[in-house]
């Protein structure tokens, strides 16, 4: 029997995990890696941390975690992988089942040979249409090249004004990485928030104004058109409503899936762009398979295609293509959206649908706002974080939950994707047996206590307004009273300046009935929603028809764009 | 109609949390709450934070996050309900309804009427048989004055050698508490480990480990017979085995439900000790509802009414009391025994059953344990971690996960506990959609790599053994070869001794094959376990049949805690 040859296109991730499971499984497999780059499986998320000085040493980024470096000798002698860097395939003959590459520098052509075929060819940044992108000081995160040379210019002190364009999830973590005290940083987003499609709007700019007060400047609803420069580097930012300074840019406003070779190979490209495959992750031909960046998933909750490019699906899908090209039959079932990201001192998580997606599904849902601790309050380590989550009504499945805070929300949000993958219910969250000890969580988890809390709006228990209702109520001048239920000295601190406001304590509130006008609808506020919520329950006990609370509190106030 | 009358006896954590949401749903209840003790809803699960100084000010272990102290006062005013401290309930009237109580103070007594009735009347700690408990300087953790009498003697310097009788949950958190270079703290334990039961032996051993380092002292299976003292001061704890000085002494051996007036009223006790309750928390009088520390519980996999008093429960247990004697039917589905503790830097956290429970309840099962880093190894802030999971071998249900480290546990239990919920897999642990970022998570999640290992284990892919094991084999003075396969200044800084021990790094194995012997077998080691696992799979393929490899690396090498 001869060796089976598995051959390999891509070296970042998503190859070198699938030859080093497939090793594992067939000894005797001809295995081998072509890639276009220098480098080979390399940490691109590290980037970011490189560039912020977090991790000094730029071998760290494609080294295991035993200090070796992941070269082609580290695969050949550990792995016995054979790599070549430097390679650029540029047709499949499937027929014929082989591959024909060429050497970057020589321009000289190699075939290679096939049993299976393994696509990682991951993805490119767009390229936006905007002028002079070709000027110095114009960086993408793509390459481990880019992080480097954006570190050498940020380590000369050339770069004071950074335009960041673009705020997913890498335009962000590139803003983490170069935001100082020392420098003016400024994002430009197309859309009207932080973080569009991954965050809600109001999710997102409640995010926004933490970073706004910490000095960071937002443009938003504003089209970046072209780049102005002297001396071929870039001076200016010019936008549809505007010009910014700015030494250094860094384009992050997405990527497109690399699928020039399976096209003009004939293999299927779904509506997303990416590649089709199904969940052994075989594309259109049974012997080529695809994963990571290039290939499109199912979504767990709505069974659609996605494309959703994120390095964990790519090392999980290693696994299982590294089974299937050695004669397993292992799956990848499909993908949540889960996404977690440090920016600037928050933490920031979501996983399945946000509000907006799901509405725009013809989802019939309910969501609430809730602000909480992430641990006992009394512990000095606490802090504060807001989540926001979202039931099917009918079915009260969850569908979504986001969470932004300086406290703990990626574990909330890891337990959500854990339910979502099992069609969890709001029910189901109650009787969740969380871990508790004080420097953890709150005696009752903080994503439990958010879903009792829709619960019993759901339930009618708790009526409520979200703050961005409020605000509009506000704006409309409709007639009502906006009962302000915290103690003095917080009032003091920060409250909605309107005529409309009134102020008791939850204290007082019991002994003082006579003082709330019983033919107004009343809206209680307070710090973060809870004596809010008692209030109402204390007046809809009293009698009074029309009480609702604010969600979250004034810690969910919204932050008005407009105002800036 | 008359309003509902609704009495609670107990004020601690369960009864305060019935009131609260009993008035919010019946706004003309009269609720009534019971407490023989000084304080009521108080956070007991602070006090060791209180006694380490983390907690400064000792009001906020009874205070509202809003800086409001929860005494009768605020619960009158802003909850509606009446609280009698220093009220002891000491029989029931099941017949007319009505309960009896004696004021602490002047022994007045004094009746009080219920349409239904709640009982939290909480745990009491065990008293073990030991002479002399009544010297001064022996504390226990169970009311707030007994944080405060502690933090006293620790705040005058008064206490130099701690001595702390039992080490589960609270004796540990007595530990971290208490711990400090400027004294000696020693721990009694009359099983074989640290937290008995709660981790298994194995880990509760590499747990010691990590505080014998830091300095703690360890006495296991050893027995407290005594307590001396000088002017009736303790300074001396006489063990079956010798004895320790002491000037302080803080008892930890375990709680008991408090059921004295459930069981004098006729109320079915479970095998357990603890009140007998169905889904709805009702006891076996419908009109009366228990709940918390005086209960039982169903243990969610086994199916089986265990005792596990935590204030997860207590509390979630009081929104369904409330519920249900305000006339609604919502109920607590059961319990996993997660649990999670911060001692002296380390995290710990469990869920499910232990290896030796599982065994002993006659599951068929298979474990691994796994050493790995709580983040992508190139960030700065990542730490490494052991996990060990039980899963049971025909069905790969997972039945139970536990996890120390310097490193994040406590994300990776509460996710384990919410598949366990659903009778999670490790098919499905693999497919679930954590996420992933640098400053959180490896690219795959620790525990999902931990599933892939057992994977690997129960399909034979990985063949191994536990450090444990390996320890044993040398003990046994079996004939086999310990390969070594760590660079050579790994293995310079910390090596099994042995003659059985041969180094060649993994980077030269596939080149010198010829220098492993073919005729015996062959056990790799590293520092993690994942190049051993690379070495035994090269080593198969080349046709060794033998092979094996140790799991979890040296980090997981066994602490004998007979050298001590």
């Amino acid at each position: 029997m001869s060796s089976k040859k598995i051959l390999i296109i891509g070296g970042v991730a998503a190859g070198p995990k699938t030859a080093a499971r497939a090793r594992r499984l067939d000894p005797d497999a001809q295995i081998t890696i072509l890639e276009k780059g220098k480098y080979i499986s390399f940490a691109g998320c590290g980037m970011p941390f490189y560039l912020s000085g977090k991790i000094h040493d730029f071998d760290h980024l494609y080294s295991t975690s035993y200090g070796v470096k992941r070269d082609p000798e580290f695969f050949k002698s550990e792995r016995g992988v054979d790599v070549f860097t430097g390679m650029e395939a540029i047709s499949i003959d499937r027929a014929n089942k082989r591959v024909i590459a060429r050497n970057v520098d020589t321009g000289e052509e190699r075939v290679f040979e096939y049993d299976k075929l393994v696509l990682g060819t991951g993805s490119y940044p767009i390229t936006p249409p905007i002028e002079n992108l070709d000027l110095k000081g114009v960086y993408r995160l793509n390459h481990l090249e880019d992080a480097q040379t954006i570190k050498q210019a940020l380590d000369a002190g050339e770069v004071n004004d950074v335009v960041i364009i673009g705020t997913g999830f890498i335009g962000m973590e590139a803003v983490d990485a170069v935001f100082s005290p020392m420098r003016t940083v400024t994002v430009v987003e197309f859309r009207d928030t932080l973080l569009p499609g991954i965050l809600d709007p109001d999710m997102g700019t409640l995010l926004y104004k933490n970073f706004y007060e910490q000095g960071l400047e937002g443009r938003f609803g504003e089209k970046v058109l072209r780049l102005e420069g002297e001396d071929g580097r870039v001076t200016k930012v010019i936008t549809d409503k505007g010009s910014i300074d700015a030494d250094a840019v860094i384009l992050a406003v997405g990527v497109r899936p690399n699928v020039k070779l399976a096209q003009e190979a004939g293999l299927t490209i779904g509506e997303t762009g990416a590649i089709v495959v199904n969940e052994y992750m075989q594309t259109s031909d049974p012997d080529i398979y695809a994963l990571g960046d290039c290939v499109e998933n199912t979504h767990l909750l709505t069974g659609k295609k996605v494309y959703a490019p994120m390095a964990t699906y790519a090392n999980r899908q290693g696994r299982v293509v590294g089974d299937n090209v050695t004669g397993g039959k292992s799956t990848f079932k499909g993908i949540l959206g889960t996404g977690v990201l440090h920016c600037m001192g928050m933490n920031v998580a979501r996983t399945g649908l946000g509000e907006v997606q799901a509405r725009a599904l013809g989802y019939d849902i309910e969501s609430i706002l809730v602000a909480t601790f992430d641990m006992t309050h009394y512990h000095p380590n606490s802090n504060k974080i807001l989540l926001k989550m979202i039931v099917e009504k009918n079915t009260r499945k969850l569908l979504g939950i986001q969470g932004i805070g300086k406290g703990e929300v990626a574990k909330r949000i890891d337990v959500a994707a854990t339910m979502m993958y099992y069609g969890g219910t709001l029910d189901d969250l109650l009787n969740l047996d969380l871990g508790y000890a004080p420097p953890y969580n709150t005696p009752i988890d903080p994503m439990v206590h958010t879903g009792m809390a829709l619960k019993n709006k759901l339930e009618g228990v708790a009526n409520t307004y979200t703050p961005q209702e409020v605000k509009e109520k506000l704006a409309r001048g409709e007639d009502f009273v906006l009962l302000d239920v915290r103690t003095p000295q917080q009032f003091n601190m920060r409250h909605i300046e309107d005529d409309r406001v009134q102020q008791l304590t939850l204290g007082e509130l019991r002994e003082k009935l006579d003082q709330v006008p019983g033919d107004k609808e009343i809206v209680t506020v307070c710090v973060m929603g809870t004596r809010a919520y008692e209030a109402s329950r204390i007046l809809q006990g009293a009698g009074f028809k029309n009480v609702k609370f604010m969600e979250a509190g004034m810690e969910g106030w919204p932050f008005d764009m407009d105002d800036f």
